[in-house]
């Protein structure tokens, strides 16, 4: 069906079917000027908001429906998960072409309604309009976090342990196999591209370490470790050294690196989009964090490298080498990689 | 310049200078994963987002940065005045071509920042990412007010007089105007296109009319006061009756109608992007509001119909003829009128 046959506010009417799934805070969420709802009492409110833009980070004939809402969500429940937050409230605007028919919007609607379900979240109004060529959508999310339980970028301290709580690189090979259209050619090759297509926002792992004593800063990889690293090194005034041999990389992406004959290190330094967290502790607590952390979570954390006085950003080889890091990740105006402009 | 000079982070350390304005509530802005600030006590929070896409709602080459993003701003700015409510802090997501340079970029966030300080907003931070062709700039307002004194769609009732906060049609004279590049030929030209290019969010009025006892609902005139009109009567179940001699029409419209051969009452209608207020208020309160309003503010409200229990829109003539009124706006799906998508 195309979207003239029901019009803008006919189109409105569908999507936000089951849009409200925790209500007891609403005011009133779509079919007005501006969305009303009560602040958490106690609490203080978290903001974030990502565009998704066509031809920059999808290709509509490479992903569905249903994967493009998922992922518009998810990088922005992401962010909140990176500050400790609990998300509450999403709003999605979204620009969309002749081209594109009902049945592809409203799969976005499913994939998003579906995700933010899951973390008790309300997809509570928008913006709908049309665009010339590109699909856009650009989804806000407003958070709530107590004041002094939030994790920062601009906290790590010399000494502190670096941590992820995910494996890293996945989401840029499962980009590659997408982009190139590449069908499954060895194990983990669909567990790649899911990585890519459905990333899972950490928010109750977040809101776990914002609890924990001697978490000091917190970022959630989204351009690349070495980027993002780069932006917690920025804003406390450190340095770090990462241990190459740490870098927690899995078996699908192993495999696929050899497959393609990248280094899987590198590959996974300058990933991005992996929406794993990436945060600092400080060296006595560490063991304690892993260990309380593990004790709820069925996966791992992963300590890979530590928090320096200097302004470097090292990579150290278990030989005893060290290199310089650069940050490479996602730049949108000096792109040199070729990654989600190409998916 | 050119953006792969500076890349993103350059832009956005650029962008976000004197972007705060008010400090007391807000613990983190630019520079981490989610902006942090505190609600404001006693009053709930409203939301609102709209997303401005070239050659749908501007043609770049018709149009300066500054006003891009002032118009960015102000249309949300216009609709949590249309809700009674305080503007707070304000988010922009941008998608920027490469053919767009630093300076159009700055001087959008220019237009939006001297707004902004204007009303006392703050610029809290968003997302900038590249785009392939057309730019794409979506901003989204939090604003609160106390919760018994927000203006709804939903709350006209029989009897109430319908009043607008200013005159009607004239933006849309001024997109003709510049869509068709026509220089000053009469006058009040230059006024036209400031009124298209340059909207006035009725904040401080849609704060008062919230406080004044008999105010039942309120929108913001951005479809057209037909289209608008249509959204208070189907939310509230109502009809209506406009006087066709009472629908506000600058001299300057009267001018442009002549000039054109349009007629001003039909152009008044659908006109669209006036961002006036529209409210009804019930007949024993209206003279009050009235005298209030104007004791406050500079320029009068006018009354140009009635509610009534009908399910109709009726256009009312002086000679006691009676029409039905189409709502007839702004559709983006249904597109029928030329307005925006032109310029």
């Amino acid at each position: 069906m195309e979207l003239k046959e029901i019009g803008e506010f006919g189109l409105i009417k569908r999507l936000s079917r089951g849009a409200v799934v925790r209500k007891e805070n609403i005011i009133r969420s779509i079919g007005d000027d501006a969305a009303v709802f009560r602040a958490y009492p106690e609490e203080v409110i978290l903001f974030t908001t990502d565009m998704l833009v066509e031809r920059i980070h999808f290709l509509k004939k490479a992903t569905s429906g249903y994967n493009l809402g998922y992922k518009s969500l998810a990088v922005n429940l992401s962010d909140i998960a990176a500050m400790g937050g609990n998300a509450r409230e999403a709003f999605c605007s979204i620009a969309i072409p002749k081209a594109v028919d009902i049945e592809f919007v409203e799969n976005i609607y499913e994939g998003m309604k579906t995700l933010a379900a899951e973390f008790n979240v309300n997809l509570l109004g928008g913006d709908t309009t049309s665009s010339k060529i590109d699909l856009i959508i650009n989804v806000s999310v407003i958070g709530s976090a107590p004041e002094n339980e939030i994790l920062y970028r601009n906290r790590a301290q010399c000494g502190d342990k670096i941590f992820t709580t995910g494996f890293l690189g996945e989401s840029r090979a499962g980009c590659f196999l997408i982009t190139n259209d590449i069908q499954a050619c060895f194990k983990g090759c669909e567990t790649l591209k899911a990585s890519h297509f459905l990333p899972r926002p950490y928010l109750k792992e977040g809101k776990f370490l914002a609890r924990q004593k001697g978490v000091h800063a917190a970022i959630d990889i989204s351009d690349g470790l070495s980027s993002d690293l780069e932006h917690i090194l920025e804003e406390s005034g450190k340095g770090a050294q990462i241990f190459a041999d740490t870098i927690p990389i899995s078996q699908d992406l192993k495999n696929f690196c050899r497959q393609f004959s990248f280094d899987p290190v590198q590959f996974a330094l300058s990933g991005g989009e992996d929406y794993a967290l990436l945060f600092t502790v400080s060296s006595d607590n560490a063991e304690k964090v892993k260990k309380n952390y593990e004790k709820i979570f069925p996966r791992p954390i992963y300590e890979l490298g530590v928090i320096t006085e200097t302004n470097n950003m090292e990579l150290v080889f278990s030989d005893g080498t060290v290199q310089q890091i650069l940050p490479k990740g996602w730049d949108h105006f000096l792109t040199v990689e070729t990654r989600a402009s190409d998916l």
